[in-house]
């Protein structure tokens, strides 16, 4: 495995590489070359070569990626065989959604459990993960340490619940609130999720229709 | 104006720009260099003045560019201003969310209505929108023709969906769906939500924290 800086372009390709190769591989595709690779994705094939050369050697000149194996590749680089563990904070609408519609098993995730603040909701289950009152989740977390935390969370409380799960060991937070987080502590990571980008990407699309073809 | 064909890769970084300048002119931020806004954002300051060249001259040289002024003229470039409006397809716990808390208003969008299924939700508003019977749903497109449908309905559902509504006019689908939409129309476009991208970007981040530093 060489060692160099991987930019930020290739980390947010990476998982749909990892999306593109899962669906071909469940259609029973067993081989396939940068370029048909590349025409499926909009990106060139020697984009594709360049981007996998960071993390090693993949395919052979002319015969192109094994499916499955590039999958699986990918996959362990993306750390999807690394069995984290995560939290929901908050089970409102937008995490009760997640909870019963989103396979974090399919990307090695395991969901803990989740926490709220409704007396309502404490108790029940979403799709067999228990909604523990938020009063356990600093104990919970100290005894169990999971990897990642899933913020669902009104914006008020998003950077103090943040500031507090990170000073428990909490390393990733996949933040729905849109509150820009930010902590001083190193090895910890915000995916901020902008519903807003794809919305305008998708307003720019109908504004200009005859660019696009 | 310039005409060219803007690649897929400019016209994602535009709701970005568009988002950080928002920001800064919230912030009452006057002007900025391509410099400070490259760095604030990760990318160099000649993808800024290369990326914005498509669309015309923005700036000047030495001065930098006028925030207010850069963030409209991005807006109107993203359709910001062109007074469109969408409904929801599914007011499920998804649906119930983003009619909650997604600031559609800001980004020029106007909801008209949503649509949903179930009895118990059929009459009832959500942040002022009101859900109606999906039986409805032919009758009032063809009346109101909105311009985008969120679709926020279950996967076996939502190819026929969009179908129907392609037939009826709609020219955008903001696809919670997970399924991959398509269609032989032209001028329709798919903008799919893949939340499954940004946990596998947080667990590859996890998984390598050296590198990122």
């Amino acid at each position: 495995m060489k060692k160099q800086k991987v930019s930020d372009a290739v980390i947010h390709r990476l998982p749909r590489y990892y999306r593109y190769l899962d669906e071909l591989h469940n259609k029973g595709v067993v081989r396939i070359s940068s370029n048909s690779l590349g025409q499926k994705m909009d990106i060139t094939a020697s984009q594709i070569r360049q981007d996998l050369s960071c993390f090693g050697e993949f395919g052979q000149q002319g015969y192109g990626y094994n499916v499955a194996e590039l999958r699986s590749e990918i996959g362990h680089i993306l750390g999807i065989d690394s069995g984290y563990r995560l939290i929901v904070v908050g089970a409102g609408h937008l995490g009760h959604a997640l909870l019963q519609n989103f396979d974090f098993q399919k990307v090695g995730f395991q969901v803990d459990t989740a926490f709220d603040v409704s007396p309502a909701l404490i108790g029940t289950k979403i799709h067999d993960v228990t909604i523990r009152p938020m009063e356990e989740l600093e104990h919970y977390v100290e005894e169990y340490h999971p990897n990642v935390a899933v913020l669902t969370v009104p914006q008020s409380v998003a950077q103090p619940l943040a500031d507090r799960l990170i000073a428990l060991g909490v390393k990733g937070f996949w933040n729905f609130t849109n509150v820009e987080l930010s902590t001083q502590t190193k090895g910890v990571f915000f995916e901020d999720i902008h519903f807003v980008d794809t919305l305008l990407t998708l307003s720019y699309r109908i504004s200009r229709p005859e660019e696009l073809y």
